[in-house]
């Protein structure tokens, strides 16, 4: 007897008829033996639309009202899988966060779970029933109703798992895990049977839309057990995702190759050399609320340097806006930059220990006439800033040049 | 100081604009210096679109788990209505049934409240805010969300009312207040400045939609001073309900004149007259869930007498599939039945202390030439059952005769 967690987001229960379809395979899963306890988003689109309502009644909604409102979505889908699944014979009982109960902070619209209240989940999973939680929310320690923020449904299954100390926790998502690739792509991209918590935090930092960061942080802190599948196909293993290198199999080099195409670039040319110039000139864009990504300084010359940096498109002439008067203040000679960019990357724990992986990528780029703008490097990542219009071509070249395509 | 508990129904907070002119009703009470609870129903609608998701995947709707979906209604207005309060710069906290917390038994859809905790409106009302509560809803002593059944909300009003000693408890509904008849039948009706409640709990038992009858029955109980309006209109007193008849003012004979065309009445002729018959008949048929409203049982002769009764028009055909088996097996002569019926009553504490009152309506129903098919009398309603056909006119007549279009 082994306890699962599922996860079935907002697409897989978007309609009455998937979710009978997400009741048929948590029956068949119950039938082989298992105990489940299943997790489900609001349906596609109840979310929006009731964020939307709210902001006809206030400009700018009150986080523990909306939190009141926002948290509907998902315990309309409990209670209709709980239906759905009795309808087949199936015990069950839904649970809101607050009745679960999970508690939470007070900060609204992105509460962090605090603890998990195990007693009434254990006595139904005693009872032969399965047990359906609302993800994305909580309660506090005022009785007030919070969420975790978009995406926190993920963060709900993994935090279950963690605390009932489930066997593994699998999210069912529109994909069938994790890629060598994105397959729209790089045709011959394969599936990943495993995949590390380090290689698959880059690979979401990365913007690979598989799983919520926040989540696949959490399983790495209390070493949950999670697996991606698809909740669109009847069979498939999806991908595993391991807190550890394993040690029998010849790990791969590379695990993947992902493309980000949100960011855009920012160089300040001819900027003092001097200590402390990073802050002052980060320090405002932090002020503004601007998430920095890559940050590139070079060794400098007759006393200036280069500085340049990437942000989200979205914050890009916000960024500029600030930048200009520190440009003046610290005397820099001009700023260039650039929204049409893409950010390539090679993720791998293999490359810890094989030397020169990035010459090999930079050679194969040059070889096809790509030129790299900017270059940063973590122990098992190497991301190169390309121009935008060389993205599918550099993500194909680097998956045939580490032989991606031939099981590892 | 008072306390103001003030309900709104489906109606009412139809839309954003509506609960938006709910806010500014409230705004204004709160401006004059009143303290106040406001409950809400789900926006009209709402709830039958749950219902409807519901019955998609339960062909019958596990009532747990329907509670948890259909309370989800009420939980959106509560949010809304408190954001659009904040808009117009009022405090306001929004509280499920669950979050007050009004305490019921575990009867789902159709719970009855136990208690309610006064501590956190206390706490928020006397900081200033305006406290929103969700009508329909509560919870059981296991952490389950229940519902009170349809109309419940007004019965959350007065519950509210009642446990936190409220100086008035106004139901804010479509129409302004009770009329001494149906103003589209009798164009000259009054409305009522007050009504008795045992007059209120015979207008709402003879259909009268104006407030749930159980809500009544509540107020009554605890003495809840009741107040009926119209959320259409910026004035107007509405009707108190009193529960004491006043002494000071000339007490009106007939209160008001109701019609209700939802009965069909069943006779069975030649029953045996002996004791027990009228449990051998409806015995059967409250076991079958049929509300029986009038019986009416003359006095027999020669050993034989006859029985008739009415039923709601949905139970007609059901009532005379169970009834044919009793006919053969207690040998009455035969049943005959139709469901082209009204009842008409006229309502009014007054009629206690005047005789005369049914004679007179009988003459003038008589010279209209409009025949009596049943007739049933409490202390303070006479209720006549009559050809359909002949309702409006039969409202007219009695309406004139009593003169219920001039003020008392």
């Amino acid at each position: 007897m082994t306890l699962i967690v599922q996860k079935y987001g907002g697409t897989s229960v978007g309609s009455p008829e998937r979710i009978k379809n997400v009741a048929r395979r948590v029956a068949q899963w119950k039938a082989r033996g298992h105990d489940l306890i299943v997790v489900v988003s609001a349906m596609a689109g109840e979310t929006n639309r009731l964020i939307a309502l709210a902001k006809e009644l206030q400009s700018s909604p009150d986080p523990r009202e909306l939190d009141v409102m926002v948290s509907t979505g998902e315990q309309v889908t409990i209670a209709l899988l709980a239906m759905a699944l009795m309808e087949q014979g199936v015990p069950a009982r839904s649970y809101t966060g607050a009745q679960v109960k999970i508690l939470t902070d007070s900060a609204h619209t992105k509460a962090r779970i605090l603890s998990i209240d195990e007693q009434h989940i254990r006595r139904d999973l005693a009872q032969g029933r399965v047990v359906v939680v609302a993800g994305f929310q909580g309660v506090d320690d005022g009785g007030n109703i919070t969420t975790l923020g978009r995406g926190g449904s993920d963060t709900t299954g993994v935090a279950l798992a963690a605390a009932l100390k489930a066997d593994e926790c699998q999210i069912y998502t529109d994909v069938d895990g994790v890629y060598t690739a994105d397959p729209r792509i790089v045709p011959d991209a394969r599936r990943l049977k495993t995949v590390t918590f380090e290689e698959m935090l880059e690979l979401a930092s990365l913007g690979s839309k598989v799983l919520q960061i926040r989540s696949v942080e959490f399983a790495g802190k209390y070493r949950v057990r999670l697996r991606v599948l698809s909740s669109f196909e009847e069979e498939g293993e999806g991908t595993l995702i391991t807190f550890e290198e394993d040690q029998n199999m010849e790990q791969p080099v590379i695990s993947g190759i992902a493309a980000n195409r949100d960011e855009a670039k920012i160089t300040i040319l001819g900027v003092p050399d001097r200590p402390g110039i990073a802050y002052q000139i980060l320090g405002p864009i932090g002020d503004g609320n601007i998430d920095v990504d890559m940050i590139v300084q070079n060794v400098g010359h007759d006393g200036l340097t280069d500085f340049s940096f990437t942000v989200h498109r979205n914050d890009y002439k916000k960024a500029l806006v600030i930048l200009q008067p520190i440009r003046e203040h610290i005397k820099a000679r001009d700023i260039v930059s650039g929204d049409k960019i893409a950010k390539v990357s090679l993720v791998g724990v293999g490359m810890r220990s094989h030397a020169g992986i990035a010459s090999t990528a930079f050679r194969a780029l040059a070889e096809e006439g790509i030129n790299i703008q900017m270059i940063s490097t973590s122990e098992i990542k190497v991301s190169v800033v390309i121009d935008e219009k060389y993205t599918e071509l550099a993500v194909r070249v680097l998956h045939k040049v580490f032989n991606l395509d031939q099981p590892a």
